[in-house]
């Protein structure tokens, strides 16, 4: 490869600061060092934790960073003692790294990583140092990965190799968005056929929620959302209902008792808000329901809730990246996806060149998006 | 029998009103009515459940009210209809009863039965009338059972035969107490062998889960209580460690880490307090841990956390009366007993009159007993 070992000056989208767009620049990648990879970043998607991120509420995020973290591309080169991937081969960057080694890893009721963000920090690479720079200020990486990049470097576990056939500027949302979601229903609720299901919070990875809860064979499953523009889409997915909180006087989580009689069997909360996450659980059957958090709460964010809620036999579960061990399980997603086993690219509502990263984010918080891909 | 048929005239201790101490008075308890049954009472066991009633801090009970639901007795009469009983059955009074035929008593992962307290007020019969009355006065039931009177009457389906072998003075503990805690590990957590466990609180029910955990194989069993009189008994029954959190300046989370390495696989918080169930939720295992809630709290409280520590893959259940199914599985744990599975009679530290009945309260309130056993 005529760029291996050299540095690379590429675009990228740099936050400089927390609460200012992002600003797309011309940065400096260095070449990956031994057990790192370099990729070529062909589309990313953009989820709410990078607009976390950008807002300043990830937990123990460094400014100035390069975000992004839902994308898919091509290797460029490899650092020394690389086997599991070529230059050439297509790949998905894992936000959840799969060391392999770590007890963790080790473990099969676990799809945690020692080497992950909230045990390690991320925000360099793995020797304490970066590999971005831009007008000679070192740049952070942003969950090693730092996808808002077009080449970006990462530890060799924190890259899967995909299928040659994998058409990148859909798989990308394999990445993050979509597997959180199907997997909070199919790994982390265990959802059973035949059971109720209600869904908080309708963008990108609430409806592959209700994708995964159709996907496990419930027999209904309810959305809740403020936004009733996202109802049609989700009942193409799967919902059987849809409901506004806005449209009642009473709280939501009695009117879901008062659809299902004894509340739902299984409840997901997929916004980030302390209200909606204790809605979620109170709507769910006192005795044998499950609540799944799967929604990303801002950094020093508290809940208060009733502990009878739980006492009388709840369960309430948190759930990352849906449950999947992400090197072993993101090719096997891709290669569900080419078999047609789901849709996900229903989810890409916008495809965008980098250069309009910030249109995104805009539409995000507008709740006109659900997702949008930036292509480089 | 003499008495069947006809109001009994005999003992009870009685709270008229709460914040005030229990008055042992006489009391008339009328027969039963169709499918219902009055069981003499031998023993019962000093519960805080009973101490939450006397506070006022339990959800819906009324005032005045005969408390007590860790009972164990004799049929003395049955109504019209009762098949699975009969006057001179050795028999335990559930405070969870098993209708056999709502939806809850169908569903193989629920314990819970639409007849219960939280969901139909137990505070009167089915019929909403009441069986005692005192001084001309109508006095309420507890969880339909008032095991602190000497003659109580129960729906059928709310009291469990038991093996005529059984000693009443012992096995009242399997009322509560014992199966709460022994089956919130075997049946809620569902301990694996080789784990490592944190139960939070040494008292009746604490103790019962340190038996439930060394009984399912755990390899470490750390007992935390800040009344190390309590860490005897504790190692006795299987703990491996004690800590008391008033030995250390940093959270008693923060220690149990340093002591596990990555927290323990489930912790229990068997005291019923805000403060522990967080710092229990915070000593488990960050992707895999099991916290498993056992302790009741006060009416009205509320619980505050960091929902980061459900985000990253965290469980936190809730348990009523350790999952048990009750009418089911109370006559098999008598059994267990008889066959010495487990020795409960470890747990009772002090037996008392019932002229002595707030004696007992003094001495929960004090931590100076485990279970006070009061006779008739």
């Amino acid at each position: 490869m005529a760029t291996a070992g050299k540095v690379i000056r590429c675009r990228a989208a740099v936050a400089w600061a927390a609460g200012k767009p992002l600003s797309v620049e011309e940065v400096e990648v260095a070449p990956p060092k031994a057990q790192e990879v370099r990729v070529k970043i062909v589309a990313t998607g953009i989820c709410c934790t990078d607009d976390h991120v950008l807002g300043g509420y990830f937990p123990n995020a460094e400014f100035p960073v390069i975000p992004g973290h839902e994308g898919a591309g091509i290797v460029e080169s490899i650092g020394e003692g690389v086997t599991s991937v070529k230059p050439g081969d297509k790949v998905i960057p894992l936000c959840l790294p799969q060391c392999g080694q770590c007890c963790f890893c080790l473990n099969p009721d676990s799809n945690y990583c020692m080497k992950s963000h909230l045990y390690e920090s991320q925000n360099l690479m793995p020797d304490k140092t970066s590999r971005f720079t831009c007008k000679g200020k070192r740049i952070h990486h942003f969950l090693w990965i730092s996808t808002f990049a077009e080449y970006t470097v990462m530890p060799e576990y924190a890259v899967a190799k995909i299928e040659a056939a994998a058409p990148l500027d859909k798989v990308c949302l394999l990445a993050c968005g979509f597997p959180t979601g199907y997997g909070a229903a199919i790994n982390t609720a265990k959802v059973k056929p035949g059971s109720t299901c209600a869904v908080f919070g309708l963008g990108g990875v609430g409806l592959s929620v209700v994708m995964g809860c159709k996907a496990a064979g419930a027999s209904r499953i309810i959305g809740v959302d403020i936004n009733k523009d996202k109802f049609a889409k989700a009942k193409e997915l799967g919902a059987t209902d849809c409901v506004n909180p806005k449209d009642f006087t009473k709280p939501i989580h009695e009117v879901l008792m008062e659809m299902t009689g004894l509340g739902v069997d299984y409840s997901f909360e997929a916004i980030g808000l302390a209200d909606t996450l204790t809605a979620a659980l109170a709507s769910c059957n006192m005795n044998t329901g499950v609540c799944v958090m799967a929604g990303e709460l801002a950094s020093g964010s508290m809940v208060s809730f009733d502990p009878l809620l739980l006492l009388s036999g709840r369960t309430w579960r948190g759930t990352l990246l849906g449950g999947w061990k992400m090197r072993d399980s993101i090719p096997k997603l891709v290669s569900s996806y080419l078999e047609k086993k789901f849709n996900s690219d229903l989810l890409i509502t916008h495809t965008l060149p980098i250069a309009e990263v910030n249109k995104g984010f805009e539409l995000l918080r507008a709740g006109k998006s659900i997702r949008s891909v930036l292509l480089f």
